[in-house]
C-alpha cells in the first residue's frame, strides 16, 4: 500500500500572539514541525503544541530556527557554523524537553526559514546543522528537500534523512524549487497542485516549471495551517489521498 | 571522611560580553551551575562551558532563570506556575542537550537570582520548578535554600534535594539569610567566613546575626567566580578544607 | 457643548503577528496610545501605525511597557525607579522620532499594562514616569486613573495629567477599579456601560460597586479594538455620544 | 589651524555586562558614537553614557545597529530597506531622547557593524539610512567611509557626510579598506599608525596596500576604547597631534 507523511509548521504562536489554526489542521496530518522559541514560539506555547501533538497521535518534530522573532526567522542571518551548531542543540533539547515532560519521542528536525534555505545551499551550514542533530541524537531524521546540501550532510553524518515535496511550488528542471521572486514560482490552482501530489506520490514524477518531466522521490509533504483557505486545501488533499488509497502515515514509523 | 559540594555559578557570558572567571574558578569547584540562555550565556556559551566543565571533572547543573537579560535575572516578575514550570524545562532541555552532545549527564539544578528567592518563598512557584524538573528527569538533585519553600516542593514531589550555605552571608535564627537590604548581611571577613564553613560543616552549627547558634546540615557551599577577590576566596577555602581532611566531592556522588 | 475624549491602544502587532483591528477602530477614536517596542510593536509596526493616526486626524500617544515582550507587559517586574525613569524616556524618544518622520506632535503618554497599575500605586515608580516625560517633553499629557500616585506624580513634576475612566469597569468607592480578580469587576452589559459612560460625562456621577454613587471627572474614555465585539462597543457609544449631543475630541485639543 | 575630529564608539555595556573603559576614552576624543540598544546598550547605560558625554563636552552621535545583541550587530541581516529606515528612525528617537532630557543635541549617525558595513556596498540600504535620518533631523552627519555608498546616499538626499579612516586599517587603491580576512589589513605598528594618520590629515595622502599614494579627506579619525593597549594608543596619537598643532575639534562645530 502507498503511504505519505504530512507534514506542518505548528506551534508558531509568541506570549499574547495567536498564529495558525494548529487545533484544526492538527487532525489530518501526521508529523509537526514545532517551533523552538527563537524565531517563535515561547516555552507554554511549546508544552500546549507537544501536548496536542500527542493527543492527535501526531509525530513530533523540532522546528528550529535563527534568533529572530521580528523577522520571523524569514531574515538570512551569516551566522558561522558553530554558532548554528549550538543554535540547534539548544533549539533540539528545549523541545525535546516537552517530549520527555510529556512521554513522547521525537521524530524529526526540519530547520525553519531562512536557516532551511541558507542550508539547503550552503554546505558548512549544513554540516553544521546534521552534526548538530546528530550529536544530539543520532536517531533523529532530518526532514530537507530533495538535492539539498542538508541531504548530502545528512548522509557524510550517516543520518537518516526524508524528502519533503511541496504541492504550491513549482520546481526547477535540477528538482529545486522555482524562487518565490520569480514569476509562476507558486501553484495557484489547488487541484493541480492536487493532481501533482499524487503523481508525485504514485509515479515519482512530477512536471518542471520548464515542462520537462522529473523525478521526485516524496516521503512527506509540507502542508500549512495558517488561515482557512489553506486548511481547506488540507482537507482536501486528504480526501484525495484516501481516495486514491494512499496511506497518511508519520515519516518514522 | 567529611566532605563537602562546593558550587558555582558558571557559563554567565553573553555573545560578546565576557562576565566570569570560569577557566580559573573551575578547578576548585565540584559543581557547576551552566545559565541556560534565559537570564545569560547563549548556546555557543552553553557549549563551552559543559565542555569545560567536563573537562575539569566538575559535575553539571542547569542554572535557570527568568528571561531578563537586561535584568540578569535579578528582578522579580509575577510569572504564573505554569509559565514557570514550562520556562523551567525549556531551560533544563537546553542545558541537557549539550550535555548529551558532550556525552556527560547532568547532575543538579539550581535556580537563579529572582527565579531563587520568589521560589524560596512561594510554595506555587516551588512546585512547578520541582513539577518541572521531575518531570523531565526525576533523577535530577535540586540545589536551594534549607528550610525553603524549595524543599517542601522537593519532598512532595518526591525529588531529592540538597542544601546549600552561604559562606558570606548571615543567617536570621530560623536559618533564612539576612536580607541584602540590612545592615550587617555580609561577613566581610574571609577568614571569619572561612571559621564559619568548617564550623558549619564540621559540627553543623552556625552563629545566627542575633548570637543565637542554629543547625544547618550544609551539602553544598556556594561560591563565586567573578573577580580576583571572589577567586583568590576559593582557593583560601579549598586549602582550608584540605587542612581540614575535609574532602570537595560533587554532590551527587 | 460637551465633549470628551475616546483613547485606545493601537499598533500592537509585532513582526509576523497581528493584533487588532486598527484600521477599523482608528475611525472612532480621537486618542492613540501607540506601543513603543518594550511590550509590543517593532519599528515598522510604529511607523504604520502613526501614519494611519495621522491620516485619520487621531492625536498620537506614546504608550510604554516593561520589556517582556513575552508577557506582553503585563507582568509586573521590579523595576528600579531609575530603570524606569530610562526605560520611558526611551520608548517616548522611540516613538517620537516616528510623529517628526511624519511631520506630527504627540499628544500625551499613558503606560501599558503593569507599568500602569504598579505606577498607579507606587509613589516612586510613578515620579521615576512622570520625571521621564517631563525631561523628554514637559508640554507631554500624561492619562492616567484619577486618584492614582501617577496624578500626585504630575502635580508634583508640574506635568498636564488628563484622567480617564472604563467603561466596562467597576469603581470601588474611592475612585479605584475593582480588581479583576474579584467577581463582578466587569461590566457585561453593553448597554449599561454606554450609560455608565454617559453620566459619569454628563453629571461626573458613577455608581461604585458597593451601590453609592461616586464623582468622577472623565477627560478621557478607554476603549478597545482587540476583536469584533470590541469594535461593536465603539461605534455604540460613539454613536450614543452623538445622539447626546457629546462632541468627541481629543484630550490635548 | 589644522583640525580633526576624534570618534569613538562608546556605551555598548548592557545590563550586568561592562565593556570599553569609556569613562577614560572619552577625555581624549570628540565625538561619542553611542549605541542605541539594538546591538548594544539600554535605556540606563544610554542615560550614563550620554551624560558622561556632556560631562566632557564631547559630541554626540547615534551608533545604530542590527537588532542583534548575541551576535552584537556584527552579522550581516537581510533586512529590507523599510525595515531598515524604520529601525534607524527608532534608534535615533531613542538616543535623541536622552539628548533632550539632558538639554544638548544629537551631532551625528555612525551606523554599526555589519550595518555599516552593508551600507558601505548596498545603494538601496545606505539611501534607507540616509532617508531615515534625513526624515528624523536633516540637520543631522551621516560619518562613514569615503567613496561608500553612504557618501552617495548623503548626497542624494541632501545631508551632511563627513568621512572617516581608520589608523589601524590598509586601504585598497580604491579607498576602500582591505577586507579582515586578508593577510595584511592591520596595521600592527602603532608609530606607523600614527604617521599614517598625521600624514593624512596634513597632506590628504596615505599608501595603499600596494604601495601606490592615494587621497583621503579624513574629517574624524575612528579609534577605539576597548582596552588599555587601545586606551593607549588613543593618548599617544592625542599627543602626536597636539605636537603637531593639530587641534582635535568636534566634526559638527
Amino acid at each position: 500500500m502507498l503511504k505519505i507523511d504530512l507534514n506542518c509548521d505548528l506551534g508558531e504562536s509568541f506570549g499574547n500572539y495567536k498564529i495558525g489554526l494548529d487545533e484544526e489542521v492538527i487532525k489530518y496530518v501526521s508529523s509537526a514541525n514545532i517551533a523552538c522559541g527563537f524565531h517563535a514560539s515561547d516555552p507554554l506555547v511549546m508544552q500546549k503544541t507537544v501536548l496536542l501533538a500527542k493527543n492527535n497521535g501526531v509525530a513530533v518534530g523540532a522546528h528550529p530556527g535563527f534568533p529572530d522573532l521580528v523577522g520571523f526567522g524569514r531574515r538570512n542571518i551569516n551566522v558561522s557554523p558553530a554558532e548554528l551548531k549550538a543554535m540547534v542543540i539548544y533549539q533540539l533539547g528545549a523541545l525535546d524537553a516537552f517530549c520527555r515532560a510529556n512521554k513522547i519521542r521525537m521524530q524529526h528536525v526540519k530547520p525553519h526559514g531562512a536557516m532551511y534555505n541558507m542550508a539547503a545551499k550552503d554546505e558548512k551550514l549544513a554540516l553544521a546543522i546534521a552534526e548538530g542533530i546528530g550529536e544530539f541524537d543520532s536517531s533523529l531524521i532530518l526532514l530537507g528537500l530533495s538535492g539539498s546540501q542538508m541531504l548530502a550532510a545528512a548522509q557524510k553524518t550517516g543520518l537518516s534523512f526524508k524528502k519533503e515535496v511541496f504541492a504550491d511550488r513549482e520546481y526547477e528542471e535540477d528538482g529545486s524549487l522555482v524562487a518565490r521572486t520569480k514569476p509562476g514560482a507558486m501553484i495557484e490552482s489547488e487541484e493541480e497542485a492536487i493532481e501533482r501530489i499524487i503523481g508525485m506520490i504514485r509515479h515519482g514524477k512530477v512536471k518542471a516549471v520548464t515542462g520537462k518531466e522529473i523525478s521526485v522521490e516524496p516521503d512527506s509533504v509540507c502542508v500549512h495551517g495558517d488561515n482557512p483557505k489553506a486548511l481547506n486545501f488540507v482537507t482536501s488533499i486528504v480526501r484525495r489521498l484516501s481516495e486514491e488509497g494512499i496511506k497518511i502515515e508519520a515519516m518514522g514509523r
